[in-house]
């Protein structure tokens, strides 16, 4: 697949150690197109040892086939208990790290943040999110693992994180939470194709 | 550098998000011979991001000096914070990846797993396992900072675990835990040169 110039793709992942969600959007001006969006289910009876390989070779694989600018990844929500958080870690690590033999970059955004870019509440459900992404993106159904929007949804948060025209961070800071994406979308359907 | 038939090397690490120990063991039948041990200070002021970034390189660029057959790790102790038990997750992760994309396999073992190989004792202090570790590799000085003593140590469990004479496993099944590598390595001097 070819780039035209002044395109960039955005890879998404929201990292887990049973199921990876990846997305693909490719961002040219103020268009943003959906170019994949799955899940990668590594299982729970397999050995951590091959799920991680599995985890990398599958991130590698996304890399060399669409050739994204970015990797934008869902930072873990703390809270769980030590082991999660080591195998999330772990996952997050391995994703990073597949970029990096790449020399691409990456970015982090928490929950709460993609969230509210998506939706406009920091605390929207996945389901709220998924149905928001596809009023964006015109997809039929909500995929069965969410874990695929979830990544669709920090890709399109990395988006919008550097498309924000300048009276619009203004109009944020001045009128605080009550300014949300929601609201900026539904002013400028235009924004988004 | 050349590898004669019959060696295999051990690239052992210590992952830390601040300080990153690692060694790298070269085993020719009985004699382990030791061939770097050293530490990568990450500082704690730089950014996550570039931390990762000169982490994964670090360990890229010492599996393309030395070639080893294995990566050694030590799992992280549970019982750290959620946060920290991330980070420890990503570094992990990130060493990992570093051998898969050489297709280096790795291993995994507890502290407690390596003190006891080590040192005959699962809960010697990480100055005992420096000192166990000088006697056998000879070395001056015990590094200032021991991650570079604990990444010698997980490649010697690893090289430890695939030399286990058949006898001596027997030994150990019928004694239980009075028979330590400590002990055997006293009475077979020779095992270690």
């Amino acid at each position: 697949m070819t780039q035209l110039s002044g395109e960039r793709r955005i890879l998404g992942i929201d990292p887990g150690t049973n199921i990876l969600g990846y997305s693909i959007v490719q961002q040219c001006g103020k268009s943003v197109k959906l170019l994949t969006m799955d899940v990668l289910v590594l299982g729970t009876k397999e050995e951590m040892n091959t799920k991680m390989k599995q985890l990398f070779d599958k991130v590698t694989q996304i890399i060399d086939t669409y050739h994204p600018d970015m990797l934008a990844i869902e930072a873990p929500f703390f809270g769980k208990n030590v082991q999660s958080m080591l195998k999330l870690g772990r996952a997050q690590g391995l994703c990073i790290a597949a970029a990096f033999s790449r020399s691409i970059p990456f970015v982090e955004y928490s929950p709460r943040k993609i969230k509210q870019s998506i939706t406009g509440n920091g605390a929207a459900s996945k389901e709220q999110v998924a149905n928001m992404l596809r009023r964006i993106f015109h997809f039929d159904d909500i995929p069965e693992h969410l874990d695929a929007t979830d990544a669709l949804a920090v890709a399109l948060c990395h988006c919008y994180q550097n498309d924000i025209p300048q009276e619009v961070e203004k109009t944020k800071r001045s009128v605080g939470k009550k300014t949300s994406w929601a609201a900026f979308i539904n002013q400028n359907p235009d924004r988004l194709k």
